[in-house]
């Protein structure tokens, strides 16, 4: 398409091609089927505009939570000390209990402040999210076993925007032009439910091809890195587009580019260093570098965070070892904007990554089936944590080690070696 | 105090005062207890500061649930038919679980549009109401009985005070001016804590006088107006600052200024005449009259809402009896004002009321430990509903019926005849 023909859309035109592919392509809302928000007040007004699009499509019951991080901040500066070691079971229980058979549809909307618990008592903000993770156990479970459709959308709230560009007096302007292009929603794209198909298809051509292999181990090579991820027996691959257990197409991740699936959490060995920041619970950890053996990090250190990093992987025992790998090519339009946006949703798109703790059912055979023994038993960790980091670049290789021991090349300096379709 | 030596207060000032009084008088937070703010997203400044303060008063975790009124609006505008007959139970149980033992004390900040919902299908309303009224049920009874410490406090939104001073320019203004002045936070007030105890101590002695008397029967006349609202077996008086089972003492409506009790759903008998509207589920519905037989509406009229009336007596058949009868005089500080809030927290406390529906065990001797059963054989009445309107003015006259049938004069032309110490 020409420049010249492109239509203009207002920002409030953008908000609401967004509202529509969080309730359409992402949640995939069902008649009748009830819907979570989950979001900061500071995103009321797309927030709205999702409710409005999810009752007008028939949706049940919309039920929105609003976070509000000056609460969240109350609680770290003033909070009894008692406190940082629970959280509220009672909620996260009821919201396991709102999700039971798929009644409940769940969206996310992210966009919180990279730093804002970042002057705060590291040791009170790893306990509180250790409460928070041991409280929301079911929730998470069953949102990586898809007993219900779900999805995450991303807000640009001036808090992450002076992060992604700092000191630019257009920076939540700049961040929203990056969100609305990589969700698939800008000017440029004529249709995005239709460019949201294609590129699920895409995607999903790439799933297939890794399925057929059932590769041994991904070989990652470059500066820093040479590691050698197992993969689980059985294991299956991810992206784009899922199915939840009663059926409903569903992309968690608006927006995503990635192929992913579950690593043998007792065969990863070697050494890997992270190529982009990992911004977690407010906190931005940098240049880690950490070395396994049989699959459990041995060593750890970071450039910046490292305290936190030392924290996140003391978790539990399952939070030392991998529960996903995932393959970005350098040249996606998320990396390809060189712009390092200090959240995963993002940033995991832009590049190669592994997330330490819980391993997805989904990306196991009969992963809705098996026993969580069985599971086990074929590779797929445990961890009340799921963390993405990126191990990804432009000079990046990896190959596929097959069952008989040979590599076959799958990327090249970031790159795949074929194309999707 | 001379006007002269008045503290100038800034808006700011003034909402830290209201903050101090809503966590220390209102619900007298404990030491890691935990707190449930329910609020308007249109409240945040005022819930960021209760926050602020709870923490440091010694809370546990504080947990605010952000109401959306544009969220609401857009369920009666787009909503599936079928989820007008439910609501949400997983969270309700759960509210209900987090304030088991007095675990979680409970906050609630009103200031809703009251006509948010006059342009929508009323039966909807209806419907949606009764199913909230089910799905809340447990906790309405936890609240009821005093199992944990909660109170009400107010904020002026845009959209109530239109509706409060319609057309004036300083709506707003006027309406944080009346409730800070009823809330006794306002410049005029030294010390907002001492004048509250104060005014505590003041409703004590006149409902131990009340208590004492055991009065048979209330009987009210005035225009339009001829009740007699027998009392329960053994019915106990509210009013002011009240225990929870544990002990402690709150204040559950900030302002309050009215004594209540519990009347015999079987002995009111006579007609009464609403003397202000009554703004429910954002329909404002005018000048009620009913006839009671025996406890039970038979006959009922408004002049406006009528419709939502009927609604409201057909929730369950305790929704036609009463649950609480209340004493305010006419020159209560809110009555004086001459204002019509539209708010019940505000309106019941410039005039005496009556309330269908749920009774108060608080308000019956030995409530806490008598079963539903005894304490409905005394005449306590049981419902999904509780619902104040106001039938007292400037007009109506009070005289209490003795066990022996001796009539005692209580109130003349809405005045207590005697003082309260």
């Amino acid at each position: 398409m020409n420049d010249a023909t492109l239509p203009a859309l207002s920002r409030s035109d953008l908000l609401d091609r967004l509202a529509d592919v969080a309730v359409e392509t992402g949640v995939n809302i069902q008649e009748g089927q009830d819907l979570l928000i989950a979001a900061d007040v500071s995103m009321i007004d797309l927030v709205r505009r999702i409710t409005d699009r999810a009752y007008r499509r028939g949706a049940g019951l919309v039920t929105v939570m609003y976070d509000d991080e000056a609460v969240q901040l109350s609680r770290f500066r003033y909070g009894h000390d008692l406190s940082f070691d629970r959280d509220r079971p009672w909620l996260q229980d009821g919201i396991a209990k709102a999700m039971e058979d798929g009644k409940t549809a769940r969206l996310k909307v992210i966009g919180a402040d990279p730093n804002l618990l970042a002057d705060q008592d590291h040791e009170k903000v790893a306990r509180a999210e250790a409460a928070f993770a041991k409280a929301s156990k079911t929730v998470i479970g069953k949102i990586t076993r898809f007993e219900t459709n779900w999805s995450i959308v991303a807000y640009a709230t001036e808090a992450w925007a002076k992060v992604v560009f700092p000191g630019a007096p257009d920076a939540v302007d700049r961040l929203w032009n990056a969100i609305f292009a990589a969700s698939r929603v800008d000017a440029s794209v004529a249709d995005p439910k239709e460019a949201w198909k294609a590129h699920n298809a895409d995607l999903s051509a790439r799933r297939k091809m890794l399925e057929g292999k059932q590769y041994s181990t991904l070989h990652f090579r470059g500066p820093g890195t040479d590691l050698k991820v197992g993969l689980a027996d059985g294991h299956s691959w991810g992206g784009g587009a899922g199915k939840t257990i009663q059926g409903v197409l569903c992309n968690p991740n608006i927006p995503t580019e990635e192929v992913f699936t579950t690593p043998h959490c007792r065969r990863v060995d070697g050494y890997v260093r992270s190529t982009k920041p990992l911004a977690h619970q407010g906190v931005v950890i940098k240049d880690i570098e950490v070395r396994f053996e049989e699959g459990r990090i041995v060593e750890a250190k970071a450039g910046a965070g490292e305290a936190a990093f030392s924290k996140l992987i003391d978790v539990d025992e399952g939070a030392r070892r991998l529960g996903e790998v995932a393959l970005v090519p350098h040249s996606s339009p998320i990396s390809a904007s060189g712009t390092l946006f200090f959240n995963t949703l993002f940033d995991e798109n832009a590049a190669c990554h592994i997330a330490l703790g819980q391993s997805y059912s989904k990306c196991m055979k009969n992963g809705g089936t098996a026993t969580g023994e069985e599971l086990g038993e074929r590779g797929a960790n445990t961890s009340m944590i799921h963390v993405d980091w990126m191990i990804g670049s432009g000079e990046i290789d990896i190959d596929g080690i097959t069952r008989t021991g040979d590599a076959e090349p799958l990327m090249r300096a970031g790159e795949w070696v074929t194309p999707a379709r």
